[in-house]
């Protein structure tokens, strides 16, 4: 359901409407189910809102949302567009709930709708997001943060932290470590037989040979080099403002990029809601739309559902194939 | 001409054998005579190549391509492609004299062709790029870098510095300097009334309101608030993968980016070529493509020289105009 006074509710709503959504899934909702009723009374008139007890009752028909109710918190509490710690917690609860079913295989993979680090901070949960939380929680130690659009896919090496803490997290091993994920994910998710990847330099114009900064002679290239010995297709390090032009980035089947903003502001570039966010190495498969909860439209039925379509999409596709996750698993534990 | 070992004079050659530069402009080209010469034979045969020994017999002829020898080095020494001392001295002494030339007001503007800190390092020069060379030269304080789009404007606060300086180096006077130059352009050079500046946060998601970074509060919205004070239409912190989304970014007449990849990503990502440097500040017109040496496909003569041609159209436009820079220059004495 994600933090439901954002778009979270409107957007599960909607989509789950969406036929091509009902072909491909099962789906079920892991949240407050008086909110989503009240969100499908406003944006999904014709839905029929099911609250489920077990999961051996599902009435799985078009038109039907089912709903686990996975908390007590009052849903009058929720204002759309406010923040609030009902909503945090409500959201927080929610995603636990949805996770621990994933990991224990009632469920074959998870969609999040968004949700704010600051909703679940005032709730008491200190997660820089859904990734690191849902790795902390499955006890997931190499992961990456990724995104798909139909052109590219992006892996980020750090995530969620201030920009001056960027170069200090970054180190040989993390890289590489990313730059191996990446490698695997476009094999076994992507079925591309020698994927070409393309790393960002982290300083402008790739540092200039030291002159704007060291880290790209001194981390990024020996981490590079390190992967290709392990007969990986790995180029660069590139300056990031060449690497996402489309005369060079139609050379690579992913970028891997230093820091957030970084790989996500060429990818928003090109237009909202058409990349999915995957988490590659967890347990279970897990995707979620690219957008934020856009507080500033919440509640007023505009958020387009598009985003999340294509999230509830991948995710059933993965589920399918059951590509990497169940050895992934057991690597784990 | 650039670091004649880069795409410099193949690019320059090129542009000025462009009938719309010729209309625009009477142009003269400041490097070494035989580079420009040699080039001239590769890449526009039809040109003549004429030393100019002072200003007054400049035979200006579509055709005719007039160069003022800045320099004695010898230019077989320049191999395209390679970075040595000598291309590194031939561009800093070509970019000194054109320098001198338009403070002296013996030319009305300078186009710069690409160069290397590298190269200039090489040659004994400590600067991070022409716009710090031409701000320092002409002992100008206040000065933004700027891209200049057809669809949209954007000012750099910070420019060549490693990605680990940025928020160092970031205030909340340099921030708002940077939005009070870009209000000054958009009113003097672009004909705005009532400029919309859109500024971009420093830290991923704005810095969820301190949770990812403190900046975004604490130095770039007071520097906003304090452009407002003096009736600038300035407007954010924005997160950067957010604001130069079409849907958002056609909401201002320039961008306002905390550090070089910030706006550079965002512009190359839209295609090279199309933007033109502009620096905003200086007692004197400058205006370069916002591409760089090139050196993997120098002397191979596959440059495009159209963003050349679009800055010295660009600088044409301003030095007929005689924009503001008049003013700028007596402010600075």
């Amino acid at each position: 359901m994600g933090d439901p006074a954002g778009i979270g509710p409107e957007i599960v709503v909607k989509a789950l409407m969406n036929p091509k959504v009902r072909k491909a899934s099962n789906p079920l909702v892991f949240g407050s189910f008086e909110v989503i009723k009240r969100a499908a009374l406003s944006f999904a008139k014709k839905a029929k809102v099911k609250k489920v007890e077990t999961f051996y009752n599902l009435e799985d028909l078009p038109g039907i949302i089912n709903v686990l109710n996975c908390t007590d918190l009052d849903y009058k509490k929720i204002k759309p567009g406010k923040f609030s710690v009902a909503s945090g917690k409500m959201a927080a609860e929610s995603l636990i709930c949805a996770t621990l079913n994933a990991i224990f295989k009632k469920i074959d993979g998870i969609v999040t709708a968004p949700l704010t680090k600051k909703g679940l901070f005032l709730a008491g949960y200190n997660f820089k997001g859904h990734t690191d939380f849902l790795a902390e929680i499955s006890y997931t130690k190499k992961y990456a943060m990724v995104f798909v659009t139909p052109k590219l896919k992006l892996v980020l090496v750090t995530t969620h932290i201030p920009l001056s803490q960027v170069s200090k997290k970054l180190t040989k091993e993390k890289i590489e470590e990313k730059i191996v994920l990446a490698d695997e994910l476009l094999r076994k998710v992507f079925k591309i037989k020698n994927p070409k990847i393309g790393v960002c330099a982290l300083n402008p114009h790739a540092g200039e040979d030291g002159l704007l900064g060291e880290e790209d002679k001194k981390i990024v290239l020996p981490a590079i080099k390190k992967a290709q010995t392990k007969k990986i297709k790995a180029f660069g390090p590139y300056p990031a403002d060449s690497i996402f032009s489309p005369s060079v980035s139609k050379n690579f089947d992913c970028i891997v990029a230093m820091y957030h903003d970084q790989g996500l502001i060429p990818l928003k570039t090109k237009g909202i809601g058409n990349a999915v966010n995957l988490t590659w190495g967890l347990p279970f498969v897990r995707t979620s739309p690219d957008h934020g909860t856009a507080f500033d439209i919440a509640g007023k039925g505009i958020a387009d559902p598009k985003g999340m379509i294509n999230a509830i999409l991948l995710a059933s596709k993965l589920a399918k194939e059951k590509i990497g996750f169940q050895d992934e698993f057991i690597k784990n534990q």
